[in-house]
C-alpha cells in the first residue's frame, strides 16, 4: 500500500489507517492523550507566578507505556500569542523525525489554537522525560516525565519492590520572555541562579523543610500537604528495593543528589543499563535520567531527608529537600539531623569520579571499532557584534523560520546557510585562556553526516570570555544515542583516541565536558532525519550553543504536513 | 493584465510589478518602511521593563506620509517564540482588507523569523497611529503614530504655524502574559489599574514633575533629559497657533487632557474634520484621536503643564505631565502653580458633553438616510464555565485559528461557527440590573452583511456582573468610519431613531457607550472584507467584547498567499 502523506486529505487518513495496522498487527498498545498546553497561576516554590503546563498539571501528565507501544499525543497550542513543541528527550524517533518536537528543526512551532499531532513509537524501556523546544518554554515549565517499562514478557536485569519517580528542575521568578530578552541584549542581562530548585514541580522559596538545621535561618515550612509546594513524600516500605527514576530538566543547575543514609546503586542512565556501581551520592546534569536502587534498610522508625543541591556553579540557590518516609513513621516527622551536605560546587574530582563510574552493562552493544569521521566541536564563549553569545568552532547557532527538516527534504536553498560549519578549530588556539580575537559569527548551517556512517564528536571545552572561568556543558544529541568514550583534561590531541574505551563505554544521549576538558562520543548515523546536538543549559542553547546533524534526509518520507506549515515550507505542494 | 496572487512566484512578481505601475501613475508616492519587532528592555516609566518596540525605539517609528500615498511596511518578527500582527488603526485599507492587520481575521499572525509587507494606501489626511493586533501585544508596547498630511495642492480647513504630538497610552509593571493568564483564571485576576499613564511612552512612577504640588507628595522629579522617562517637553513660540495631535492608545484608562491657562479647538476627530469649538478640556477614549489648534496667548516668560487624568474609573493612576515651553523661557522652568485638575472621575455630564459636543464640519459627508439593516448589540458581562467574559447579545467572542478572511473567501466552513450571532437581545432583558442568568457561550460567528447595505448598529450598555456598575466601552471599526447618530440612556426603544442626527453627525472610527446608555452609530458596509468592531479596552477585547461583520467577501480578491500560512488556509492551492 503506498503512501503519501504530502497529498491530500483522503490519502493522509488512508496512511493513518495503514499505520494503525502495522502497529496493531506487532501487538503493541497506541496510547492516545489530548493535551492542551497552557499558561497557568501556579505556586511551585510558594510564591505565585505563571507557569506553562498541560491540562492544569504542573509538571504535565506523566506518560507511561511499555515498550515497542506507540504514544498518540494530541498537542493543542492554548497559549494566546505563542507557538508551541514538545521534545519527547531520549526517544529516538526512529522512522518519525518530524516528531522529534524541535521547533526550526523537525517542525514548525504550533500555532495558538492549532493542535498537533505527536505519533511515534517508544521502542525502548527507560526513564525519559519530555519538554518544550522552543524559545525558553522548557524553563517557562513546560516540562514532565515520560516512562517506558519493558515490554510484557521482558524482564529488567535488576530486581525491585516498588518505583519512585524524581522529576528535577530549577525556577526563577522573572519571566521567560524577559529572561530571553537579557539574554540577547546590550549590556548582556544574565539570568542569574535559580530561586528555587523543584522536585516533581515543587520547591520552597520563603520557608525550608529543614529550618532548625538551616544557616542562614528561614521559616519552617508548615504545610498541610495540599499546597502547590509541598514537597511530594516518598513513601516506602521496610525493607523493600526501590526504583527511585531520577531525571534533570534543569534550565541551568547541575545538581547532586543525596538520600540521607541510604545508598543507591546505579542501573540505568538516559534508557541503558549500566553496571550497577554504589554511592551515596550522585550528579545528574541537564538532560541526563538514571534509575537507582534504593534498599530501605535503615531505622523504619525516622524518615530520611532527600536533598538536591547545585553543582558546578556557586551554589546561591538553597537545597531542595523532600522526605524518604518510610512506613508506618508518620510522614510529618522531620528527620532529626541535618540534611546531606551536597559536595563543595567546584569539586570537579568528584563529578568526574561519578561520571567516569559510569560503563555499560555487561552485554551492551558495543560501538563500531573505527569511524568514518571526526568532529571537534570547539565551545567557546563569545561576542557577534557586541551581543555575548556561545559558538561551536566559531559559529553561533541561530535557528532559521523554515525547519531544517523541510529545507533539506525539499531543496529548499535558501532556508538555511548552504555553507557546512567547520569540522576543526584552529589548532594554535589556546583552550586555556580567553579567545584572542572574541569575535564570532552567527550562523544556521548543518553537518551532513553519510546515512550510516560512524562519527566520533570530540567537545572540546575552553576558557569562557572572562579569565580563569570554564563552565560545564551537558550536551544532548537528539535522535541518537551516543557512546562515551572517553574525558580527558586540556585539549585533545591526536593520539588520544587510543586511550578510548571500546570495551563498554556507556551508552546515553546527554554527556557532560567538564571545566578545560574534552569528551569524546561516537554514534551511527542510521536515523535518517535533521537532529540537534546541543548544550542543554537554556540559556546557552539560546545563545547559540549547539550544531545541526543531517543524515539520510532523501530517505524521509511521508512528513505530514501539519508538521511543516510554515515558512518556505508553508507553501510547498508537492 | 490579469493577475493571480495566490499562485505561483513569477505570477506574484508580475503584480507586484503592475502594482508598482498603478502608483506611479497616479503620481502619488509609496513609502517604505523596513522595521523590526522586538522586546527590548525600557524605562518608560523611569522603572526598567521589557517593552515590545520597533527597530530599538518605543513607541514604533512614527509614519509620515501624505494622503494618497502607498505605505508599505515589511515587518519582520523578531520575537522569540510570538507571533506578531500590526493594525493600522483608522486606515480603512480599500482594496486591501488582507493589509488590516487583524490576527484571525484579516492575516495569520507572523511566525518569529518571517517577514510581512504590508502595503496600503493612505487614501485621506488625519491623526492615526497603528498597534499590535494579537493576544494583548498592544499593551506590551506596540504602537506607534501614523500621520498623513493633506495631498499637495490641498489644504486643511484651518491655519496652523507649528504641529506638536501627544501619543498617550498606560503602562502596567506586569508584564501581559501575566495580565493575559489572569484574565483567562479561575479566580478571574484583573490588571488593576495601571502604573502610569505616558506621553508619548514617557511617564513617571516614581517621581512626580509637581512634586511640590502632589499631595501625597512624592519626589520631584530631576532629569537631565536624555532618560527614557525624562517628559518630552513641547516646544512653542508665543503668538503661534499649533495643531496638536492627540491619539489614545491605551490599553484601559479613558482620559482626560488639559493645558494650564489654554483653551483648545477641536478640529479633527479620528481623522475627520469637525465643526471647531473650543473646550479647556478633552475626554479621549481608547481608539480616538483629535486634532486641536493651540494659541500660544499666555505669557511667554512662564511654563505651563500640560496633563493627563484618568476618567471614567477610579483614578489611582497618577497625572501624567509634560510641560508647554514658551521660547525662549528655560525648558526646566517649572510653572509656578499647580497642574490642571482632572475633573471627578464619574462626572460622566462633563464627558457627555463633551462628546455631544462633535459634529461634523460643515460639508462633510452626510449619512444616508435610512438604512437596511440595524444590529442591536447588548454589552454584558457574563461567565461561561466559571470564567469572567464579555458577551454581546450573550456571545462572547472567541477568534478562531485560521482568519475568516480566508475561511470565508475560501469556503471553509470548519474555519469557524457557521451560526450567525443574533441581530438583537430579549427585549425583556433589564439593563439597569446584573443579568437574572449570567451564564454567556461563547462563539465565533460573524454578521454577514450585504455589500453595499447601509447597517445602524445601536449599543446598548447594561450592568456589569457587579450591582450598580456599568462601565463605559469605546467600540472601534475596522474598515470604516461610521456616523455617530446620538446617544441615550437607558435601553435604545422603538422610535428612537426618530433623534438620530442625520444632519451632521460626526464620522468616527471609534465611539463610546456611556454607563447605562446606548449609541447608535450608521455605516454603509462599502469596503469588501471582514472587520472587526469590538471595545478598544485590551482586557475587554481579550475577554471576548468584540463582533466581525463580513462584507462582499466573494469581491476581495488577490489575497497574498503569506497573509494566510495558516490553518486551514495554510494547505490552501487555489
Amino acid at each position: 500500500m503506498g503512501c503519501k502523506f504530502w497529498g491530500s486529505m483522503d490519502v493522509v487518513l488512508c496512511c493513518f489507517i495503514a499505520l494503525s495496522l502495522v502497529h496493531v498487527s506487532l501487538g503493541a498498545k497506541a496510547r492516545h492523550f489530548k493535551w492542551e498546553v497552557e499558561y497557568m497561576y501556579r505556586s511551585p516554590d510558594c510564591l505565585e507566578h505563571i507557569v506553562m503546563g498541560i491540562n492544569g498539571q504542573f509538571p504535565g501528565p506523566t506518560i507511561r507505556a511499555k515498550a515497542g507501544d506507540t504514544i498518540v499525543v494530541e498537542l493543542t497550542n492554548k497559549l494566546h500569542t505563542e507557538g508551541v513543541v514538545i521534545h519527547w528527550h531520549g526517544i529516538r524517533q526512529l522512522g518519525t523525525p518530524w516528531a522529534d518536537g524541535t521547533a526550526s528543526i523537525s517542525q514548525c512551532a504550533i500555532n495558538p489554537g492549532e493542535t498537533f499531532k505527536y505519533r511515534f513509537k517508544v521502542d525502548r524501556p527507560g526513564t525519559y522525560f519530555y519538554h518544550g523546544h522552543y524559545g525558553m518554554q522548557r524553563s517557562a515549565g513546560l516540562y514532565g516525565s515520560l516512562i517506558v517499562d519493558v515490554a510484557d514478557g521482558e524482564k529488567e536485569p535488576f530486581h525491585y519492590d516498588g518505583e519512585l519517580n524524581l522529576l528535577l528542575s530549577d525556577w526563577w521568578h522573572k519571566g521567560v520572555h524577559e529572561q530571553e530578552v537579557g539574554l540577547s541584549s546590550i549590556p548582556f542581562r544574565w539570568i542569574g541562579e535559580p530561586q528555587s530548585l523543584l522536585i516533581n514541580g515543587r520547591g520552597q522559596y520563603n520557608c525550608s523543610m529543614a529550618a532548625s538545621f538551616s544557616n542562614p535561618a528561614v521559616g519552617q515550612c508548615k504545610f498541610r500537604g495540599n499546597e502547590q509546594c509541598a514537597p511530594q513524600i516518598l513513601k516506602v516500605q521496610p525493607n523493600k528495593t526501590y526504583r527511585l527514576r531520577i531525571a534533570s530538566t534543569t534550565a541551568l543547575a547541575s545538581l547532586n543528589l543525596a538520600i540521607q543514609g541510604h545508598t543507591m546503586v546505579v542501573v540505568e542512565a538516559d534508557g541503558n543499563h549500566v553496571q550497577p556501581f554504589a554511592v551515596k551520592d550522585l550528579d545528574i546534569y541537564s538532560g541526563e535520567s538514571y534509575s537507582v536502587l534504593l534498599r530501605t534498610d535503615q531505622n523504619p522508625s525516622r524518615n530520611y531527608w532527600i536533598s538536591i543541591g547545585v553543582r558546578g556553579r556557586e551554589p546561591k540557590t538553597r537545597q531542595a529537600l523532600t522526605i524518604l518516609n518510610y512506613s508506618p513513621t508518620s510522614a510529618s516527622k522531620i528527620p532529626t539531623s541535618r540534611p546531606p551536605v551536597t559536595p563543595p560546587w567546584n569539586d570537579y574530582n568528584h563529578s568526574k569520579a561519578f561520571t567516569k563510574s559510569i560503563y555499560a552493562l555487561m552485554g551492551s552493544p558495543k560501538p563500531p571499532e573505527t569511524s568514518h569521521r571526526r568532529i571537534v566541536l570547539l565551545n567557546t564563549q563569545n561576542r557577534v557584534n557586541g551581543f555575548i553569545k556561545w559558538s561551536i568552532n566559531n559559529v553561533s547557532l541561530v535557528l532559521p523560520s523554515t525547519p531544517y527538516l523541510g529545507s533539506i527534504k525539499f531543496g529548499l536553498n535558501h532556508g538555511f546557510d548552504q555553507r557546512s560549519p567547520p569540522d576543526n578549530y584552529d589548532s594554535s588556539y589556546d583552550i586555556m585562556k580567553p579567545a584572542v580575537n572574541q569575535n564570532s559569527t552567527q550562523g544556521s548551517g548543518v553537518y551532513s553526516i553519510t546515512l550510516n556512517t560512524t562519527v566520533d564528536v570530540i567537545l572540546q571545552n575552553a576558557n569562557a570570555l572572562a579569565k580563569d572561568m570554564s563552565e560545564i556543558h551537558p550536551w544532548h544529541l537528539h535522535g541518537h544515542d551516543f557512546w562515551v568514550l572517553g574525558y580527558g583534561e586540556g585539549k585533545f590531541e591526536d593520539g588520544d583516541e587510543k586511550r578510548f574505551n571500546l570495551n563498554n563505554p556507556p551508552l546515553r544521549n546527554t554527556a557532560v565536558i567538564f571545566p578545560y576538558g574534552w569528551t569524546a562520543l561516537r554514534f551511527v548515523a542510521d536515523n535518517p532525519g535533521v537532529w540537534a546536538f546541543h548544550c542543554h543549559i537554556e540559556p546557552h542553547l539560546h545563545m547559540g550553543m549547539g550544531v545541526v546533524f543531517a543524515e539520510g534526509v532523501h530517505r524521509v518520507g511521508q512528513i505530514p504536513r501539519e508538521a511543516l506549515a510554515c515558512g518556505l515550507t508553508g507553501n510547498k505542494h508537492n
